[in-house]
């Protein structure tokens, strides 16, 4: 019936503008001080609105995070014959994007809510950890496949090797976060899982 | 004078009184719910004595967790003559630290106060990161000058692959932590970074 409002139109666009009044209320006052009232009243609607959906701050914010990271975008990664070319532009954009205050604030608070609670953490491993793991899992394969990688290596390990060392420096805050950096990580951990020669 | 109470010993029981209270009660209720009125209370001391020592909730937590995992008592890694063996020995210590529920809970605490936190994660590299990075980088150097570990390998680098993996996969919960997973993450770190037969 044309002029009668799809209710589950309008819902959507309620729950967007939820997700995206916490990251940007995220990104004014921080996670600490980051409340559901605060969300509700920059949201434009009711604190009851929000429970409905959502059953803590934590779970909420797991979801803005995801919204606002591209959930379900997770594309390939890039392969242009040279492992080491390829990885070294991920983990670029990757200290790029962390470099974004509001992707620095987003992040941090997800993790927090991951550090406290079992049930997250397993939803955040499921949706986003276990995706991207297997996209990188098949730029390895691909890399063994040419010969790039040797054929015995653990690629859990191997990945988290290459991938755990940039997220590991951004949460502890235990040096700056640098391409250069990232270009080190990638070419010693190259050295060992590249084939040897015979 | 004999007699009279020492009004420094005094406090100092009482602040150790505190920072016990704190570990034991984050045990019990975990860090969401840990208040500083529940530790006043568990210490058997006022609110104002807490506040007059510690300015926050992070800054305690961040002290207990120190005091809990024996502040200054860093000591050297092993040095058996073997670096994947000693290397091995450490981590799967640090693995068996962090399945006891009450150093895994504090230790999740420090990390949310990180996390959350410029200045505290600044004092957490200074007193804790910092110290321990030295005692691995000089047991790598000794590796390096009996030909175990490559000249030209980037120690900082190097410290981030083997000992950031456990760490990740303990705060992310991506997968078990057992001493099978640090065995490999040694010997896949290790490959790499031994001296090139020539």
């Amino acid at each position: 019936m044309p002029g009668v409002p799809d209710p589950n139109r309008r819902s959507d666009a309620t729950r967007r503008a939820i997700l995206t009044a916490a990251i940007d209320l995220l990104g004014e006052v921080g996670y600490p001080k980051l409340t559901i009232e605060g969300i509700a009243r920059t949201a434009g609607v009711g604190k009851q609105t929000i429970y409905r959906w959502w059953a803590s701050k934590g779970s909420l914010i797991f979801e803005a995070f995801l919204a606002f990271a591209g959930d379900g975008e997770t594309a390939a990664l890039p392969d242009t014959g040279d492992l080491a070319a390829d990885l070294k532009l991920v983990l670029r954009a990757t200290v790029d994007e962390l470099d974004d205050p509001r992707y620095d604030k987003a992040m941090r608070a997800m993790h927090v809510e991951i550090v406290n609670d079992h049930l997250l953490a397993g939803e955040y491993v499921a949706r986003l950890e276990k995706p991207m793991r297997e996209l990188k899992k098949e730029r390895l394969r691909a890399a063994q496949r040419v010969g790039q990688l040797a054929e015995d290596v653990e690629l859990e390990v191997a990945i988290d090797m290459l991938f755990g060392p940039v997220l590991n420096r951004w949460l502890q805050r235990t040096g700056p976060l640098t391409h250069d950096y990232v270009d080190q990580v990638v070419d010693t951990a190259l050295r060992g899982l590249k084939p040897r020669k015979p």
